[in-house]
């Protein structure tokens, strides 16, 4: 006698599969129509759905019945083209395609073995990257660095600053521990997630530094130099300098090369994260902000922020990976097999923080596959010049000031009422769900925030934007 | 005049979609066509890859048929039922369909504002697992605690000890960095990663103790207590300790009510890791495996190795969500916002590691509901049963031996020929494709392991795998 089996047949897949895309169509054919920030209360989502789990099984319909009425409310659309807010995580049907492929295929590939082609496609896709970017050819599996998909930016920052502190003690903190001060630099507008790595590393806030900006926001690289000639003399151990390729607040760029010749000179370890601003580094004309990027260690964009591939998806590439393969390398029994053995494979677990991965790549290779390099280009073309035009629109108009010329795509502007009435003038839009956007403070001032990087974004979008922000700012002031 | 856009359209996803829906079900209704184990030879899959991307947009058609041809050989299929390696990493179709939801929405859930449903989803939902499993109260948000999903084990194991850090120093580490030896304890026979986690937070290897196993290859507590008095004496500062509920290797589950006890009276951070066989804690007779769970500080185990849901998805929990929060959190103003400001809502990003999430609960909330309570615990002893049938198989053969007693659904076993011949037996097996399964050491002796946990696995595949093991095992003495 055959027990109950409660399995879903692949016949049954097929059937509720469609059912999902189909419900996925839809939402993009209405996104318009919902709040784009979230309208719920504290608790009021949680409270929706029942204390415990159902002991009898449920049905899809029953589920996509209860995302339409439970969980929608609950959402931020933050595919939608009204989503102007921090940085955009974009993504696209070919993404969503790829990452169902790998859903899908269900492998975790750890090591060579365990999927070889999860591993040598990576390789290649990273590899391509590489060259659209220009990057320098150390950066390219082919010669002595190479690529590898991280989670996040603050996951990349963190492992290049456990490769920096191993490099930095010779190879001795990971068995001693830290045994002296090593010192972090970073600029006052370098991102959060650097300092929260200093943290998890074990360096601690107290040892990193943070040096002063210029006028525009872009690190000072006198005063790194100055900073780092202090704490040799103070018997510290200057290892390891983040530069920033757009910076959150401003979307400054710090002076990459000048960096790069103090981080050679004092034997520091020079990380650039380019988490937003990296995609546009496929365009020949924006590949100058990088310049200087050959002095680098290591370096990390999100296509999962604006290369329409969707969350998680950060690119980060060493020039020498045996440093990165010499810190995180760990071989227990139990993962010895021959391909490993011979030393011809990369077995990437040995170049991030996690063992298991997922089969990334694929949704990356769907991406550049269906908009080929073209593609990529024409869209992020257009949101730079739907930015500029934005930037223009507030240059000219006699309540509202540029706060930080745009290089790219993020704009920072402020009504000129002053910090209470900008706060306001943003919950107020907010609140109505037409739009959603952010602030921040430059120079202590409150500052918005638009980002545009969104995937269906159309230039009726960006003026309806503008109109709303304008015609909310005259009822409220 | 529009411009040219390179976007695919809803009705090009609904029918591309569609099409991949279809190549999933194909894919899992002829998995057993396929050689478990790729057996391509490393480089092969990279170089049948163009060496740069394409400049032109390509079809969906042209990605599938290079699936097809170019990537399937490079796959081991890791969700096959004669996929026997490691612990299983499975899946089931209603976590492929939650995941493909979560991919749809692209919401990046790292506040609660920024979609508050990726939030509570995943609050409620691991107050369900929690109550599935009978954890204590304190494991709750509705208590002191709560869960959060990261991506492996390995993170987790991270994260609770940087929280173990931070809590030993007086949350002091993170500032000033690590200033004194702080020492941290786990078994011969806990899993690497935990290792790993203690290089990256700077504790140093050297401060790590491998306790000693019994017989059962289950740490010894008298050991364990005996080694914290020794370094105490030393002037070191016991701080973490790890039990694990089903050793890689054996499948020992460690005393838990015992070192739990001997973490209290030394002030000792407990984290458990149950990665693979915390799922089989929903069933209650098996439920007493983790007494004294009441006495840990974290606890996680991997739902995507054995609970039918998609690689990545740990669960966590924490009996104090405070120290994990003062561990984590830093609230930058580009993130501040009104919901943060009241402390009614969780912000996850101050729960791990990353910055960035994606709604990862939404996977979780599909396989529960789908199945049940009931679904997954028959699921779950029918594995077990099998897993004993194979024991008992391996028992009455003259050719082999057990070498552990299975606890619950992994075999260790040998040929009794030797090391040598074990290896020559795997990999001759390994190399058809019929199955795949891998080995490790215990007492400096090769052990074959067989892990029982496939989604669609049937009496009929342990079976052939066992014939296959015997009849090759004849013809190669």
């Amino acid at each position: 006698m055959k027990s109950k089996n409660y399995h879903m047949t692949p016949a049954q897949f097929r059937e509720e599969g469609k059912k999902i895309i189909d419900w996925i169509a839809d939402y993009y054919e209405n996104i318009e129509e919902y709040p784009v920030l979230s309208q719920v209360k504290p608790g009021e989502i949680k409270d929706s759905l029942p204390i415990s789990a159902p002991q009898k099984s449920e049905s899809i319909d029953e589920m996509i019945r209860d995302l339409n009425e439970k969980i929608m409310p609950g959402i931020t659309h933050w595919q939608s083209p009204n989503f102007f807010a921090y940085f955009n995580s974009n993504t696209s049907f070919p993404s969503i395609l790829g990452d169902l492929v790998s859903s899908g295929l269900g492998v975790q590939g750890m090591i060579w073995a365990t999927s070889p082609a999860a591993t040598e496609v990576e390789t290649r896709v990273l590899d391509w990257l590489a060259e659209m970017m220009d990057m320098p050819e150390s950066f390219k599996s082919t010669s002595t660095g190479g690529g590898v998909i991280q989670d996040t930016a603050s996951t990349a920052a963190l492992t290049a600053l456990i490769a920096a502190r191993e490099r930095a003690t010779k190879f001795q903190s990971n068995n001693k521990g830290l045994e002296e001060k090593l010192v972090a630099y970073i600029s006052t507008q370098t991102h959060s997630s650097v300092e929260k790595g200093v943290k998890i590393a074990g360096i601690g806030k107290d040892n990193l530094r943070l040096i002063d900006v210029d006028e525009n926001f872009a690190m000072r690289p006198d005063l790194l130099e100055k900073q780092i000639q202090k704490d040799k003399k103070d018997g510290l151990h200057p290892f390891f300098v983040c530069g920033t390729v757009g910076t959150t607040s401003s979307t400054a760029i710090d002076p990459i090369k000048a960096i790069g010749e103090i981080c050679k000179q004092e034997n520091c370890w020079y990380h650039i994260d380019a988490a937003s601003f990296g995609t546009a580094m496929i365009c020949p004309e924006f590949r100058h902000f990088i310049n200087g990027v050959e002095l680098a260690d290591s370096y990390s964009f999100n296509p999962h922020k604006w290369m329409f591939t969707n969350f998680d998806c950060n690119v980060f590439w060493v020039a020498n990976r045996d440093e990165l393969i010499n810190t995180f390398s760990i071989l227990p029994e139990y993962l010895r097999n021959k391909a490993t053995e011979t030393g011809e494979v990369f077995d990437y677990r040995d170049w991030h923080i996690q063992l298991g991965r997922r089969f990334r790549s694929l949704k990356l290779w769907f991406v550049i596959r269906h908009y080929g390099v073209e593609g990529l280009r024409h869209h992020i073309r257009e949101h730079i010049k739907l930015a500029q035009d934005f930037k223009n629109w507030v240059a000219e108009s006699k309540d509202f000031e540029v706060v930080v010329e745009p290089l790219l795509n993020l704009i920072s502007f402020r009504h000129i009422a002053g910090d209470d009435f900008n706060i306001r003038l943003m919950n107020t839009i907010n609140e109505t769900g037409k739009i959603y956007f952010t602030h921040t403070k430059l120079n202590g001032q409150v500052v918005l925030r638009m980002n545009i990087g969104q995937t269906h974004i159309e230039e009726k979008h960006v003026k309806v934007a503008w109109n709303i922000i304008q015609e909310t700012a005259k009822k409220l002031v």
